[in-house]
């Protein structure tokens, strides 16, 4: 990675035995930094918690961070439409973390329960940026585009039941939000999601 | 039409001439009964004012009338989202007459001024059948399905800036509504949704 | 679910233990109404089979039922075109139930063996509201919708031989219905059919 | 052409004056055989009916021929769905004279009509091929399929309203009929339907 | 199946004891006619060849036929491009024979190897229908089409190194082949194609 | 628009004189903000500068500003792959200077001359946001992404030659960054970037 | 363009009057080396006939040359496979003289009409490359490349009748091609095709 | 194979022991020539390690090569984006020395560390002919087109994360690349790139 920014392992497609060994190594060369692992296999995890006992893993999120975050700059509120989004949500938490911002967990406020959205309105405006992570239709960025003017990132999912074309539903639907200044990444991927809100809570909260 | 239904003509692709003689042909044929015709552009509109003065003109719905509707039987409540729907959704509303239903026109009610649409929802919620016109991402019809228990049909729109795909955006995003019962049909066919619709409310209004 | 509507566990993704526990907790939240469960895998239905004796299950049809539906009123005519659409019709025939509606299933009556269907016409065309359950080419909404004037809902399954796009054609064949008045929902999304067409018949049933 | 086989010219993206000296050049050529136009634009049909008053022209079908067709041997039904779907039928129709066959055109016998497809039924079942012209969802080809045994050629035509993806969707159900032996061709493609079925027709009848 | 025509056993995603019992009920509702089945799993041969030891079995092709096909009438060549077509070649020869006609096979007679193609033209074009198998970019039919007049269908494979689109490129390649009068059918579906050139056959060859 | 954001005029679809009265309406309405107007054709053009000579127009940039924009706070760089990128580069500007920020413009600075991209580095770098406009493949934001650490918005525009999917390849190619934390919009969205990068530099720039 | 290489101008979307100014200036910039101008329009043409008469043009390419091209080195065989393929064939074939090569046209020899192209096997076997342009279902490189060992670029066209999705058969064809070494540019490109096989045969010649 | 290419035994879909059996064959019938295999399976190597230890194999690469390839004629440069990029780069690599030329690997030069592509830039602008091996958005053939003027192919690789579409992402950007010339194959297809880049390297180093 770019010098400073931190260092981070993609762990699909890698066996456990490689990405113990991938967090040791670079532990071990930035042993001031935090090393993130993300997408990880139950099996990868189950080796990390018997090989790393430092590491502090995150089932939910097939996630492992080895070594201390930076002290948070800025907030960065993720928020959730529903449970299964959640794997997606914690990428997006977990990288917000390592890449030097706070971060708030919104969860399950999607718009089909819409008391319990507008219930979090001003936590969610207080926030230097925003993430909103949604799979199926897709509409909370475009609710919550109409009701705060904080920079929004839209992260789409590849939730849904049926024909939903593997996230390009929601993907198409952020695109095309109703609400202006809705910005998106790839599909699934919490981790762009995170590192960009990072940067953005970042620099808003420089003194 | 199958009998007792009422004859309509597709004004695509036709000339103005071809469209008055054929609203007079079925008009003759039928004079108990209204004849109704769509997408109808504006030199056919023009043709229709000044050969067939009886008919009823709507412009901004594309739409000529000729006969009377029958009495309407319970309500159909057309919602729109935005002002760029409003021709789809004036087709929805002239067939829900033609078919022998009521019809309640609430515009303008898109989810980026959610307050609009919150103002509306007793109203929208005492009808008999709702449809549901939107473009863009068309997230109108998950935040009405999670609002209200009435049968629910939602009409994409081809409304929108740059790569909406023709509609193809708003249409995955209607079937892949969180909320579930949501009814679709083909992108901007407001006369489909509007047979529909007046055939539910028309039976659930039966003594 | 919103208050009335029942509740529902969506199987897939959920092991045998997490399904069985979601029965059960719900059923105690709500003694009074029946608890659905879709999209069973064998394992599942075994456990279940084993552990909450009480539930009605429906191996074809994937499904399970824990407490007793509310008295039906009105009637679903549910139509099948072939034997490979069977789980499907069974999720719209349970829904139905749960939510409310009476339903009459009408099995193997695809368009290939026209005279099948034929002789069903009364019986489907006496019905509240129509389901058409149907794959590949999926011609039978069409010659329905020529024969009845019922309220008609189409469901696309993802059967078929070879490139049938994972039940894409049965879908763009039923929004470009010559029929009008077709309302579709997403490719086996029995579930939302029937949430739509209880709510179709036990309003038409009203007195 | 291949020795034998009549000439064609295809006048899309062709001048009056290309197409008129075409059929010239090709008739003095082969005096013998028809000579066949197709796609000919208004404005081409005007110069023909001046330039070449020799030729018999089909406005409807947007074609010529010059010089007299072969004897016609056997026999195929052109079947087509609706009005809309004239222009293909012709064309098939003229390409099956000229290449030798004979031709019995059964039009309007959509599904959603479906009295007045079964009154044909023997007509049809009579033909050495059938050629089935339909659009929007082209259920036609299905209900033929169940109802004859003949050689069956599907046509599938960019007919519908909304969203029918030009011919796509009618293109997909032909090549996905529950139907077996349904063969396809190109959208729109009545020439290479019509070259196929008087191939067919002819050997089909030889003593 | 249709009166006349034989009953026909799809393999796939049945069980081999399902595979049996199909066979056995209807060659005892049949004890004249041929049974076949297709796509048939190794496991469904080994069973078959241990409970139905009458049946003929061909594993290239992946199937069975029980009882004894008609006399053949008429001549199919079945045609294909390489090694990897064989089983949907195997699949319209067996097909073309339980349907009634003879069938006459040529295989690896790919375009890349052009002299083993135009040393079996002859064989070919004295068939009274031909079928062209063929994957990747289906280059065999247009070749075929300018070298003889035969009735010729195309069935495209989806036999492809890399990103071939499960034969989509194969498909669209048939379907635009400047060769006129090529008829295609789905993706691998050599069964449509062999009952619709056993009809071919089977009339052409009528005395 | 919501409370505070300035009011925006799309111009597609408008005709010059309903753009005319709505700039006029809103500036009447909000004297103290400016109006942006976009996506103006050259007659909209004409007429603006005709009937309100108080407007600032941008003709490479289909823009018009009525009305004087806050004084900016924070700036953010509009980096342009190539000439015909120019229209979509201008109206990110045009747009984060009405919503408030300030704007460097950085023209022409496509991969395929390096250098001239490199030249530029710091310049781009000491912005509070990046909006990187680029059409065909899209390569610029990437290797933006790899030289500097500032929030980047990438735009992918509908320039190319040939087969470019209308934008589609630089949209996927955008969202497939090797670079992290690209943030998209839709296609020739200069308008929804502009927006977003005008939040975050406004924001950035907090005292 | 990269020093030594040719300028060039694309025509498509220029006035004629850019374009005669375009070509004046880069011609007085290079004085020694030939400028191309590709995708004019038959105004742009007549005015280039006009205002520079010392313009070589190229009504079918829509091309114009000005200025002397290099001595030619190697050369390139441009093979096409019918007239409607002529004006992307003649784009390859001036680029080739412009980037230093020089040509041999070997027109209309598709493999409908086999012999043709065998015919003129040797002369094309000859050449230091090879282009092959085709549309429809461009069987034409595939056919080439079993017959000869020679670099082999294949160019898709937008060519065909009916449903042949602007060219992509023919690109998909290509990219699955049978024969191992062909290599393809996007469809329509003869420019990039040109730029490339030049410098191919220009290195192949070297001394 | 034409006689005197290579003879290539295409590993997918086959078992051990048949690529086994089919090196031993080539190689006795070819005893003078190199025969290679590619996309071998693990348990396909350590059979070939066990049974045929004369071959050479490569792990990474996915290959084997039996017997002894040509002296090397001319070379052609390898380059590769990214690690993941490997198994690719390395199946260009073998097939370039078995059909012939010398190979150079150039690795891990993606455009995100673009001083680690510019300081290879002089090695890689020696060669007779480069292959450019990339995946995600494939930016790096941009980059090369303009930084060097050697024949230049582009292989777009199936590597990404979420949403790259098997590759297209990659090959759509390697069509529209700014940089002219830039000639692609297939996804994944190091084979065919590997073949066209020895042939032109062949060729290009005549004396
Ligand atoms: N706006 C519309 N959208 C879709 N279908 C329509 C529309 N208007 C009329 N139709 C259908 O077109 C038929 C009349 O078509 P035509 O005979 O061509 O005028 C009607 O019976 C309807 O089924
Ligand atoms: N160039 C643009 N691209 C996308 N959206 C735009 C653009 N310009 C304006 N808009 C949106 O269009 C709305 C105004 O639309 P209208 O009322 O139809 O003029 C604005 O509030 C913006 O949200
Ligand atoms: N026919 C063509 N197809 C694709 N690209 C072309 C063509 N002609 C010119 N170009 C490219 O367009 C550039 C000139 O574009 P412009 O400056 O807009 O005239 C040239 O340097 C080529 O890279
Ligand atoms: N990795 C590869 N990618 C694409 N084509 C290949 C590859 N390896 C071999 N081939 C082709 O496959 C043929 C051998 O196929 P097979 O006879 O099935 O082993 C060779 O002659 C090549 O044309
Ligand atoms: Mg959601
Ligand atoms: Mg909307
Ligand atoms: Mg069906
Ligand atoms: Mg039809
Ligand atoms: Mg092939
Ligand atoms: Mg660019
Ligand atoms: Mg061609
Ligand atoms: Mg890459």
């Amino acid at each position: 990675a770019r010098t400073g920014d931190p260092e981070v392992v993609y762990g699909e497609g890698k066996t456990p035995a490689q990405i113990v060994s991938a967090l040791r190594a670079l532990h071990a060369a930035h042993p001031d930094r935090a090393v993130l692992a993300t997408r990880l296999a139950p099996a990868a995890l189950a080796r990390l918690a018997e090989e790393l006992p430092a590491a502090w893993l995150d089932e939910a999120g097939r996630l492992a961070i080895l070594g201390t975050p930076p002290a948070p700059v800025g907030t960065v509120a993720v928020v959730g439409a529903g449970t299964a989004d959640l794997p997606v949500l914690r990428e997006v938490a977990a990288t917000v973390g390592v890449f030097g911002a706070g971060c708030d967990e919104v969860v399950d406020v999607g718009v089909a329960g819409l008391h319990r959205l507008l219930a979090q309105r001003d936590r969610i405006a207080g926030a230097d940026a925003v993430v909103a992570v949604a799979g199926m239709e897709a509409a909370l960025p475009s609710v919550l585009g109409g009701l705060i003017g904080v920079p929004l990132i839209a992260v789409p999912t590849s939730v849904g039941y049926g024909w939903h074309l593997n996230g390009l539903t929601a993907w198409l639907a952020m695109l095309n939000s109703c609400a202006p200044g809705v910005l998106t990444v790839n599909v699934d991927n919490g981790f762009s999601a995170g590192v960009a809100a990072a940067r953005i809570a970042r620099r808003t909260a420089r003194p």
